[in-house]
C-alpha cells in the first residue's frame, strides 16, 4: 500500500477573479483577435437558422416589397378622378380589370377607370392610390365610389419594409422566428452563422455506471453527463461524450486528442490521489485556476490543453452543476457568439427566510418559491441532486455578503420557464395569467 | 368578370373570449378527458428527455445513494475508537485497506482498525464515521488521529438523496437537465413522456415563392412559414409545411387529410373571395370564431376539423406573429403538456411614450427598449415585418384600457433572452452584471 498525500487546497480564486480571467481568455482567441465571437463562420440554411448567431451582417438585397402594394381590398384608382365624391354624390369608373396577390393587372388605368384590388396585390401602372371595398358599389363593369381618396391612400409603396441596401440583422444577432422570417422575405437561402462550440465532455469514475443503466452495489449512476448534456445543448454547443476509467494515461489521450473547443472533465478534479486531470492539465498545457471560494463547487478547475478550454467540474452533482454554470457554461456561450451573462429567466421576489453565507465567498443557493417569496432549500450537500429537482432556482450570495436578511428582494435564476411559476398575473390580458 | 362580395366581419369576438373558448375545447379533448396534457403518451429515452413533459409520475425504484458514502477523504472508523483523540493527545489505529469509489473495501473494520477512503466511496462494514485526512497522518501502516469523531460523521447514509419509492419526479413537469441527472441517478433508461403535438403547416398564396427563392415582380417571399416553424418548434410542436395554391379543392385535401393535431393556416384567412380556409372550416367542421377585436391580427380566426385544432393565420407577417402568439402557440402547448402562458421572458420598465389604443380592443404593440425605457415602435402596421426584428419585446394593453400613459411601469414580453438585453446589473455576482 502506498503512502498518500491528501491534502486541501493551498489557496482559493474568488469567483470574480476566474471571471476575469476567462472573459479575458476568450478575448485573446479567435480568427478575427477578439471582437465579437471568437469561433468561426459556417454556412447554415435559412430553415435551420433560429436560434444561431449571425457571423455577419446581412443587407437587404431587394425592396420589401418589389412593388407599390395595396393594403385593402378594394378599386385601384387615380386618386384625382375620386376628387368630390360623397355618399350623396358618388362618381362612377369604369373596372377594366383586377389586381390578384402574384396576378397583378398588366394594363395601365387611365383617367376613368378602376381595377378591382386585393389586399397585397400590386398597384397597376396609371393608378396611385385604393379605395376601400366599403365605400364602393360595382355593378355591371361599372363601380360607383361614395368617397375621395388622395394619391398614395391605402398604398404601401414599395421597400416600405425594407429598402434594398438596408442593414437588417447586425453580427452577433442571436436569429429569432421573425429574423428567419425576414430573411426569407428578402429571398436569402443561407446566412453565415458562428460554428457551435465542439465540446469534449469526459466522464471519469471507476464507480460509474452508464446513464440509463442500473445502480448497484458500489456502483452508482453517472448523473452529470445527461445533466451536462442538457446544459451544453442549452448554451449552443456540439456535445460528445466518453466515459474513462480513473487511468491517468487515457486521461492525458483524451484531452491531448484534436478537435474540441471545450473539453469539461467530470469528477476526479479535486486534489485527491485519484485526482488525475488537474495534474494533467498543468503538465500538458496550463492551469489557470484550480480551488475557487465558492459554495459548493471549490474544487472547481480550468485552464488550457492546445487550443482548448478545459474545465474540471467536481463529481457531486450539485457542485457539477453549480461549476458549469459559473464557468463552463458562459465560456461556451461566449465562444459561440452568445452572451456571457445566464440564460435563466429571473424573478425578484422576497426572502421568507434568511441566507447565511460568508464575506470572501460566493454561494450557489437553491430556492423554493412558496406563495410569492423565496424560501432556501435547508440541505447543503452538493452530493444531493434531488435539492436542485425540488428547487425553482437558485440565488447568488455575492461575495461581499455574509448572508441576505428575512424579506429582502433577492433574484431567483430560475430553472424552469416564467410559464411554469405559479406567480399572481401581472398584465390584463388572460395570458399574463 | 365576376360580381363580387367584398365585406368585413359582422362582429368581432373579444381576445378574452376567444382564449376560454380555446381552453374550454382543449380541455374537452385526449384520452384521459381533460386534466393534464390532451395528447398521449410516448416512451423517450433519457438522452433525449430534456425538455420533454413526463406523461407519468417517476418513482425511485433504488435508494441514490445505494450504499452509506464518504462525504470526506480520509479514514472509516468506529467513531467510539477515536474518542478522546486530540492534537496532543493522537490515538493510533491499524489501516487495513483502502475503499475508492467504485473499488469498496470487501472486509470489516474490527476495533483499532481503520480503512483509508475516498469522497464517495462505500463506508465499510464494521466503521460508521470518517475522519477527515486533515487531522491523520498515515505512516507505515497506522494512522494517527488527532480529532474525534461520533458515530455517523462525515458519512452519507445510504438513501441521503433519494429513497426507494420517493416520488422524485410529477406527471406533467417539464424535464430540467438536473432532473434528466436524477433519472440517470436511478438508473432509468427512458421515461413516458407527453407525445409532441403534430403541427401540419399550410402556406396559401399564389404570390408567394419559397423560403430560401428570390422574390420578384409580383411575387415575394413566405416570410410566414419559417418564422412560424421556429415558433412550433419552441412551443414543443413537430411541424409539416405545404404550400398550397389558392384553389379550394386544395386547401380542402390538406384541411381533411388525417394526422395532425393542429394545422395552421397561414393567409387566405379573410372574408376576401380568394379566402377560402374560412368557409371550408364551417363545411368540413366547425369554424368557432373569426374576426377578433384586437390589432393587429383582426381576420384571425379558428375551429376543429375532425381531431384537427385549427388556427387561420392572417398573412401580414406581423398579424400571423401576433394570432399564432395569442391562440396557436398556447394551444399547442398545451396540448403537449406545456403552459397556456406565454413563454417569453418578461421585464417591468417604465413607458417613455405613451401608448394609445381603444377601450374593446386588445393591442399587441412592438416596443424597443432604450436606456432603461420601454419605447413604442411607431409603425403600426401589419405588414412590416422588420418592426418585428427591430423591436426587443411586445406590451399587450388589455381590452379595458384606453391607452397606457407615459411613465407608467408595463410588461415587455422579450423576444430574445434576458441575457441579450443591455440592462443594469441587478445582483452582486459577475454572471448578473
Amino acid at each position: 500500500m502506498r503512502d498518500v498525500r491528501m491534502r486541501g487546497f493551498a489557496q482559493r480564486m474568488d469567483v470574480e477573479e476566474v471571471e476575469r480571467l476567462l472573459r479575458a481568455r476568450l478575448a485573446q482567441v479567435g480568427p478575427d483577435g477578439g471582437s465579437g465571437a471568437p469561433l468561426g463562420a459556417e454556412p447554415v440554411p435559412l430553415l435551420e437558422a433560429a436560434g444561431r448567431v449571425l457571423a455577419e451582417a446581412v443587407e437587404a438585397g431587394v425592396d420589401v416589397p418589389g412593388f407599390d402594394r395595396s393594403a385593402m381590398d378594394g378599386y385601384a384608382v387615380r386618386g384625382e378622378d375620386t376628387f368630390g365624391a360623397t355618399d350623396y354624390g358618388p362618381l362612377t369608373l369604369d373596372v377594366v380589370g383586377e389586381s390578384y396577390p402574384g396576378r397583378p393587372f398588366d394594363g395601365t388605368v387611365a383617367p376613368g377607370q378602376a381595377v378591382r384590388i386585393m389586399t397585397g396585390a400590386p398597384v397597376p401602372q396609371g393608378a396611385d392610390a385604393v379605395v376601400m371595398a366599403e365605400v364602393c358599389q360595382e355593378k355591371q363593369g361599372r363601380v360607383e365610389v361614395r368617397d375621395a381618396v388622395s394619391p398614395r391612400k391605402h398604398v404601401g409603396p414599395a421597400g416600405e419594409d425594407i429598402r434594398c441596401g438596408d442593414l437588417v440583422l447586425r453580427e452577433g444577432r442571436r436569429l429569432r422566428p421573425q429574423d428567419v422570417g425576414l430573411l426569407a422575405s428578402i429571398g436569402v437561402p443561407s446566412v453565415a452563422c458562428v460554428r457551435r462550440p465542439r465540446v469534449r465532455l469526459l466522464v471519469t469514475g471507476d464507480e460509474l455506471v452508464r446513464p440509463g443503466e442500473a445502480p448497484g452495489g458500489a456502483r452508482i449512476a453517472d448523473s452529470n453527463s445527461p445533466m451536462l448534456r442538457a446544459l451544453i445543448g442549452r448554451d449552443g454547443g456540439e456535445v460528445s461524450v466518453e466515459h474513462l476509467p480513473d487511468r491517468r494515461e487515457r486521461i492525458r489521450a483524451a484531452l491531448e486528442a484534436p478537435g474540441a473547443d471545450v473539453i469539461l472533465v467530470s469528477g476526479g478534479s479535486s486534489v485527491g490521489q485519484e485526482d488525475h486531470a488537474p495534474g494533467l492539465v498543468a503538465e500538458l498545457g496550463s492551469l489557470d485556476f484550480h480551488g475557487v471560494a465558492m459554495r459548493p463547487s471549490s474544487p472547481a478547475g480550468g485552464g488550457r490543453v492546445g487550443e482548448a478550454h478545459v474545465f474540471l467540474l467536481p463529481g457531486n452533482p450539485v457542485s457539477c452543476l453549480c461549476a458549469y454554470e459559473f464557468f463552463a457554461g458562459p465560456s461556451i456561450r461566449t465562444l459561440g457568439g452568445r452572451a456571457w451573462r445566464w440564460p435563466h429567466a429571473r424573478v425578484r421576489l422576497p426572502l421568507l427566510r434568511k441566507i447565511s453565507s460568508q464575506v470572501g465567498r460566493t454561494d450557489y443557493v437553491r430556492v423554493g418559491i412558496e406563495g410569492g417569496k423565496v424560501v432556501p432549500i435547508a440541505t447543503s450537500g452538493a452530493s444531493i441532486l434531488s435539492s436542485t429537482v425540488r428547487a425553482a432556482g437558485a440565488v447568488i450570495v455575492p461575495r461581499e455578503l455574509e448572508g441576505m436578511a428575512e424579506g429582502v428582494q433577492v433574484e431567483v435564476l430560475l430553472y424552469g420557464g416564467v410559464d411554469e411559476l405559479d406567480l399572481p398575473a401581472v398584465s390584463g390580458a388572460e395570458n399574463a395569467g
